[in-house]
């Protein structure tokens, strides 16, 4: 009998450091990035269909209600159909998203297990990935699983989770979340093994779920009332926005994960990343014989290891190397690769009222 | 008595080393790159007024009839007042525009001379210009004197003139114009002393100057009949398209100056610059204390010795030091400081089309 899994598609990221690209009337999960098709519909076409082990039921989207047109022609675009588009007429970050997304699950389908997942990731391995959930699914019908990427680099910008003892094959308890690490501990995380990336892709039944917000009980009840009095058009959801704005703002790690004593964690190898600024656009892009991966019109009489990406605008480099050079008729950044971290302080600093 | 002097404004030139700033619809000579002002502007300003010793008449202006509205409003901006535009139907070079200024300004005032300048050229010393105007004025009756700007690095980018016999206080015959030298031989020049870059900007009496076009007198003759069959309104003569496109392309200092017995140079240091590129821009910009040259809408975070214009566009460097970074909404270049000259190529392979 095969898993049946709802995916909760979570689509409300900003991406600072993809500016000028991502900006917030258009942000960074719906533009091609690293693929053919947006990081959301990317997110949407990865937890679809039938697998041995799983199947995935129409997905939930939660998003923005001013993203409304961008989710809505990036489905058409792929011919998806989700059973729900939740619109947030505020921000909330993700806890309150997450009960929202657990308790329409449980009402479209009391029986099936919840994918909570962001719609900005890129995974490299989609069939790891369905091993990953297809290894994790019996668990999750009593635990909140949540994915842990095997570290590849001493990365200081992740969360890490310590495994705890072994649950069944390839699924441990979590000993402990760990802050974001300085670097030395990060590199003794790596040596000493048995640390993932803390993805925040969560694996759950609903029903359990919105029992562990023990801790903060009021986001899930705030998020809950805007649910219950949110105006529904069809497939449409718009929370109510006077409940909704009253739910605390709270990621759901920190809501729910930090307390509860149901959390698993699952670890992978699927080729994950997060996307967050342009070198990793950069590490995970096709590039030519010198190392260069442009998108648009480009033109580079010479130089190798650079990101060239022009949107409308034609972006022409010579006798450059290890640059990023991203161009729309907005704005232009140039940065070295390894300063890509000072887009999100260029973009303030551009967009500064003077 | 003071010399009278009519200024002959040739607003011909194409400035692709300066693209993307400078395109066929709006050329060089028309943006503001050196100074407050555009570079036609500014020559036009520089050619105007009494001094002690000079008396400038309105000017002519020449240019191509599809930059009529860039010189109407340029003028009206600085509120100058030509005694005639001259609309070139094709381009054709510049002998044939010098021998419609020439029999042109005989028109207007048979006694005054002629100064053909280029309208792209930067001049920091106005004075100093003056001054040598002042000194070469009394052999220009006789002669075609040309400006020699006195060489301050082993340019292999101009033509040399060598100065011959002296004729007068600071002006000498020409003893042999020189082809762009390679780097040896403009070094060499250097050391020697004696010579002087040609700026193509000459002085003369028109009569002398129509004769002396003897050994290529079809162009002369073509010039003058497209004048002749000129369509005039007021101020403005469109030279006849017929007439004019059959005068061979070529340009005054083959046509003229290297088959004369008559020629003769000034030799000056009056700061002069051709503005041909874009390191050339940077070079002579006012910057800021880490020596970045800035125009527009910039944001640097940090990085040195950096030319950075945003036309309409925002341009947020970060890390980055002697570079150019050029954007329109069109197109964006990146290159460094040293590689000044790529932009030209970069231009034809981006405007190249597909």
């Amino acid at each position: 009998m095969k898993h049946r899994i709802i995916p909760a598609i979570m689509s409300g990221g900003a991406g600072t450091r993809l500016w000028p690209t991502s900006t917030d009337a258009q942000p960074k999960q719906f533009h091609a990035l690293t693929e053919a098709r947006s990081l959301f519909a990317e997110t949407v076409a990865r937890v679809s269909g039938e697998t041995d082990a799983l199947s995935f039921a129409k997905p939930i989207v939660l998003c923005a209600s001013r993203h409304k047109s961008w989710v809505e022609a990036q489905l058409t675009e792929i011919d998806a159909s989700p059973s729900a588009i939740v619109y947030e007429p505020v921000a909330r970050n993700t806890a309150a998203v997450a009960a929202v997304a657990a308790a329409l699950s449980a009402e479209i389908d009391s029986d099936a297990l919840v994918l909570l997942l962001p719609a900005d990731h890129f995974i490299a391995d989609r069939e790891g990935f369905h091993a990953t959930l297809a290894r994790a699914a019996p668990l999750a019908r009593e635990r909140i699983v949540t994915l842990g990427i095997d570290p590849t680099r001493p990365e200081t910008g992740y969360g890490y989770i310590k495994n705890g003892a072994a649950l069944s094959d390839g699924v441990f308890a979590i000993d402990s979340f760990r802050e974001k690490p300085k670097r030395e501990v990060a590199e003794q995380y790596l040596a000493e093994g048995g640390y993932s990336w803390n993805a925040g892709i969560f694996f759950f039944h609903p029903r359990t779920m919105l029992e562990e917000f023990f801790a903060n009980a009021d986001i899930r009840d705030h998020a809950l009332a805007a649910l219950a009095a949110a105006h529904r058009n069809g497939r449409e959801i718009h929370l109510d926005s006077e409940h909704f704005a009253r739910a605390r703002s709270m990621p759901f790690d920190i809501a729910v994960m930090e307390h509860t004593s149901k959390g698993a964690v699952a670890p992978c190898a699927v080729g994950w990343a997060d996307v967050g600024a342009w070198d990793e656009i950069w590490r995970l892009a096709t590039k030519d014989g010198r190392g260069n991966a442009t998108h648009g019109e480009v033109v580079v009489l010479d130089g190798s290891n650079n990101l060239l990406r022009g949107e409308g605008v034609k972006v022409c480099v010579s006798g450059l190397n290890d640059l990023i050079v991203i161009a729309t008729p907005e704005a232009v950044i140039v940065v070295p690769r390894d300063r890509a971290q000072d887009v999100k302080q260029l973009r303030e600093l551009a967009l500064k009222p003077r």
